[in-house]
């Protein structure tokens, strides 16, 4: 729990999976002999302090929703025997989405072509990594992402893979964009109305590719979607220390520390998923469809 | 000369100054007795290395222009007369230009403004401390502008100077524009057909201030103007090492080594300079109208 | 029924909770004794005129829809017991459904905030004084609303309830935006495609928003969707008197007399209903999902 | 099956329905006495020849796949008596789906329109006899359609219809447009993601009436969706031989071959098929609603 | 002067021919032999007292400065002859060039036209009363423009004049424009970079106009043009009253009390003046053409 | 004479030439001993009949106010002296002009770009052709230009001149400029300003590059300046026979006769004449600034 707070586990799928397994940990090494009510106070203490770890992510929300979903009244061993069961449908959920967001968006990759991405996203890795497996040619223009520069992270990994690369700093993505003929970006977070929560940055690029008239696709796990957006409720999107922008800033400079941004839906051509590719205004639909104990609301 | 091409002399009204004195220099210190012929190669001479040290700067170019403009047959006497007096005519000029930009330009200003720049601009800097200095209230949002982070240079300068300022990466450089209500900019050149040449990222931030509908407004000497783009000649736009962008990048990795771009005409309002407010448009004309020397083509 | 006729019954809710009222008042007072076939044929005909009386309100449409759907061929006694039954779910759907929209719409709202909006309807009004009851600081903007100035009924309930508030004459709409962060609109209908349809000028003022990148909000009641747009049927849109707009106009001078005009669904944010915040394009799927009756095509 | 492939059977309802026919006449000619095995292998043959007769008709992958779904181990004789069953089935829905089209679309126009299409479709004839037979004045422009000037196909058939229509050549289609108020056009497939196949020029065209704010709609049968979408799959968009473009070309002369381009859906204001009206990005949802049997994943 | 400045002469070029018969009633009306000093000073005290009745008018400003312009230091007499000279230039200047811009103007209506014009300009109705006088067929729409409904004006004066007019309120705007083939509208001033003010309204209508791809014409004037501009100085645009926004708002309710608003050039297809056509980026070019002693600078 | 008017002779600057020369004949193959009044009269006449036989072209227009300006009232020697010399003017112009224009214009390509170009321009083609002969490797894009295909004339010769050339159909134009970095196109006449009058689809061509972010420059001698169009006379655009676009269509069908449209200024990056390069806006003044005889009113 320590290290998710401290950000020593990063990448939303990894917070989750492990906020699945630490919970499934503390069921697992209860006492023996607790009163039901008593467990399930345990139990329920833990996933608070798991939700409140990382509170806007909603991957680890939906994990721990379903982790606990319709046991509340249930004895102790029934608890343990569900919550095992469903550690393990939420690790395999994570491996088997992954590796179909690969192959359906590597279906989008042609050869010759030049694909933009902007910070660094597992899910987008894991589609441009399979395309280069298919035999695909094909570039990546990627831009550096002040202030984590987390667009390294993914020069390093794909020219690792042999993938071409092109870096732009963040001031030049328009210049990344206009040789570009594909966009691909992962997401923090979906909302009811199809607004992809993104790193900062992303909204300038994708309204640039959306004037250049290229696609862009989301890439991510469809358990990123926020349900109690339905009701309203905001994301709290987290912001950076000043530090982070500019080390040895006077002291009377203001610094705008938003890390994160949303992105229209109108900018987006396609959420690739696990559940296939969906517009962004349809994606709620599609999560009512495909897994409804998530629509049931209850904050943790 | 050795210090303008090893840019230890910074900002092109700087390294035009120097030139017309180095010029000058030359000129002062040749040898007693020289033929005609001889001086003439000399000083000419002088101007291409002077030029050369800084080829993609029209400041430089045109003041060496008029140096020498309608010399060539002139005796070594008549020509060091010509060249001390307008050597003083040149530092005259960007004297009083600098202060007339910040008179106009800070007209502009009212209180309660939120003013945008990128980057770092002497008479954009020019313009908000005259401001400053008319008792007007008003905030400054800055973007970092990588990869020298001369935007630091501007929020130290203003802060200096008691102009509140808020800080921007630059992938945030929307955000620093929709909460603003003007945006200024610097220039290295502006050509016949009013495109502004400026550092990387302007042109997509005016684009974004164009949008919003704010107006964008060009500080700039004059003399910048580029009168050899009226018969096609492109600016060598200089482009940065690789280092700058990214040290110890992976070898296999390219870099996008843009250091400036062009801004459209139609995304700005108009340009301060000493002759007062035009449109780009127009600037060529109002450069003829004012400067007609310029305007007797000849290459150094 | 002459009320609603006569346009003193005011607001799509109330028409509808009225027609539910009138309508269950006729099925109370049919005379004892009536055959099943007499009996439906009277109620069928209140039912008729009830429709007539607002042929272009999709509420009074459902409303009444809902009422007798599946009762054709009952006995006068269930259909009484029925309709009773009915009427009270009538009531409380538009009772709870503003106290949703009231709670899901304020949590858009955040301190300092400048929200502008149009006309006046009462979904917006609900929300605006939520967000003031939770102690939000905010600010309205609101266009006046020719010809019948029902930006002036926004202004004082607004005032009245403390929440400031900036008045500005309709072409001054695009000023009204520039300094808004939020822009709340009512709706009288929304169709299959997600149009809306509201007050004239509202998609001019949802064009600029867009433009300004400001996000707009349709707070309505969910029964204002019209389900005879997935056939192609267009809604009668009312049309004003000429003397509304103009008093004692030159005889010869021709008047445009539209009151109402489509949005967009491009232009649209969100639609807040008591079913949660969906986008326009989706709207119809969750309607589907939730009121299946009212899908069962039928022309009263 | 060989007129299929020779392109003598022309557009996509009328190649699907044969492709049913085809399939029928196989299974019903099938050898007396064969195995369960070996008529579902001959069967899926048949099946397969059909498809590969041409590979990018959705329409006839989806009625190939309606015809043998949840047959592979039944008896022939169960076989042959649901293939008969489903071929009725699907003429059934070709015939009573284009009247319905033809209904929906016709609501969409009103007296004194301009109606713009490009191409030929067969639905978008229908719309627009069916508002002439309910005496609806109106005119088309129409645009020639280059290679194969299908504009004039579109021109005779309505002017024997005595549609009044007015013909351009397609760099005129934006002085077409500016006159029109509706944009009708047909599709050849429509994605998960609700984008559009139609003949090369429908995008632009689609864009200038979204400027000029002309509500686009498209006119299809259902089942020209691509199921296989969701997955990433890409339709294989036929290609033109150059001869079609440029008959005696040079031979160094490259040439654009496209014959198709898809349409963003958010050009598109609504899809009218048989199932209604739907916005593009709602089309996907609306299919698995009314035909599940279309979801399950199968490739013959 | 009083007059002047109760607003009792109303129109820009009214003012500025009052001004200039003021002015030249005072010059004849000074005592007999004061000096050449104190002459002047009473003068010079008339002029700035004409000034200040009206300072926004650049037209009143730039009549006065033509009437002194290089007088300071001549003898009472040579005044006298200059200025009743002048006054008599300046009454032929206002009445020929008003024919001139309804010639020009007129060119550019032809028959079956819709001219589309918001508040009421004399230049524009001279435009439109030339085209009918040359027996074009065309219909105006104009918008209503609140506070003080000047479209009424306009509608009464067209209609007078047998042109048909149409009459929209001002959030029907974009229908007014929708149906229009050509916008025209008068201008109160025009600034060095050729932005137009104009009546609150115009931009946000010549903004659709642009989008809607119909020309946009300012008939004025040209000695409305703002010299002063060129040095930054911004006009002081007149404000309202709030009674007359809102007569009897309540206390609390703030009003937007701005009349006028600048119009971007770039939404300016051209501006007609008795110079002839130019396009606003140009117009400043062409004063100084026709004008120079406009350019001398010099504050009365 | 005849074979202007009959169109044997094309291309506005052969027209031109041609008329210079047809002028010059009549005037050398006067009867000798005409009177001064008798000479001018046939003159003038011969000056008319040239006029009339291309009266939409200013080239034309220019190039015979030149041959006579200020003759009227001289000597049939004096005309006949001026005349001849002003023939070898015109000629040289023309020859110069055109090699400046190809010479300027070749500076806008450079390795590696795709230039698009609409119908067949001789300046156009002489550009392309002088920045093959400086060993510029590029490729072109052309449209085919229906009805008159001149897309293939351009196509054609620069294959001829071993320039690499892709052929698309007009309704591919959008994919012909998403390749492209650099539009070039000619001019039938230019206006004061800056509308560019050419072939039909240019303007939608223009369009579409301005969205993308392709500057467009239009390369034309300056003499097809229209001088008049500053007293708003509009050019009469010439319209084609209907048999040009459809030979044997329906008679009833009608059919957009246009050949030709106006070009916004917005849309167009410069102007490349033998003045050199300007914005179409200033082009005006940079004519009157070059030739100010074309400036002094007179129609034939």
């Amino acid at each position: 729990m320590k290290k998710i707070k401290n950000l020593e586990i990063q990448g939303a799928e990894s917070v989750a999976i492990h906020s699945a397994k630490a919970l499934s940990y503390v069921v697992r090494h209860q006492k023996q002999g607790l009163s039901k009510k008593e467990f399930w106070h345990n139990v329920k203490n833990a996933e608070r302090q798991l939700f409140n770890a990382r509170p806007t992510e909603p991957a680890t929300y939906n994990v721990l929703k379903f982790m606990l979903a319709g046991l509340s009244r249930k004895s102790p061993e029934h608890v343990l025997e569900k919550v095992l069961e469903r550690e393990k449908i939420v690790l395999e959920h994570f491996d088997k989405a992954m590796s179909k967001i690969a192959e359906f968006g590597a279906r989008k990759i042609s050869n010759g072509m030049v694909v933009y991405t902007h910070c660094h996203s597992s899910s987008v890795m894991a589609v441009l990594k399979r395309a280069k497996s298919l035999n695909k040619n094909f570039r990546v223009n990627v831009t550096e992402t002040r202030p984590h520069l987390q667009g390294r992270l993914s020069a390093r990994e794909l020219n690792r893979n042999k993938i071409p690369v092109k870096y732009f700093i963040d001031s030049a993505g328009r210049q990344a964009l206009k040789e570009a003929d594909l966009m691909l970006i992962g997401a923090d977070a979906v909302t009811s109305t199809g607004q992809v929560i993104n790193k900062i940055g992303t909204e300038m690029f994708a309204e640039i590719a959306h004037i250049y008239d290229i696609p862009v696709y989301v890439c991510t796990d469809s358990w990123k979607y926020d349900p109690e957006s339905i009701f309203g409720y905001e994301l709290n999107v987290e912001k950076g220390k000043s530090t982070i922008f500019w080390k040895g800033k006077p002291k009377d400079v203001a610094i705008n520390r938003h890390l994160f941004e949303k992105v229209d839906p109108d900018l987006i051509s396609g959420i690739i998923s696990e559940l296939g590719i969906y517009p962004p205004s349809m994606f709620a639909e599609e999560m009512k469809r495909s897994y409804d104990w998530l629509f049931k609301r209850r904050k943790p």
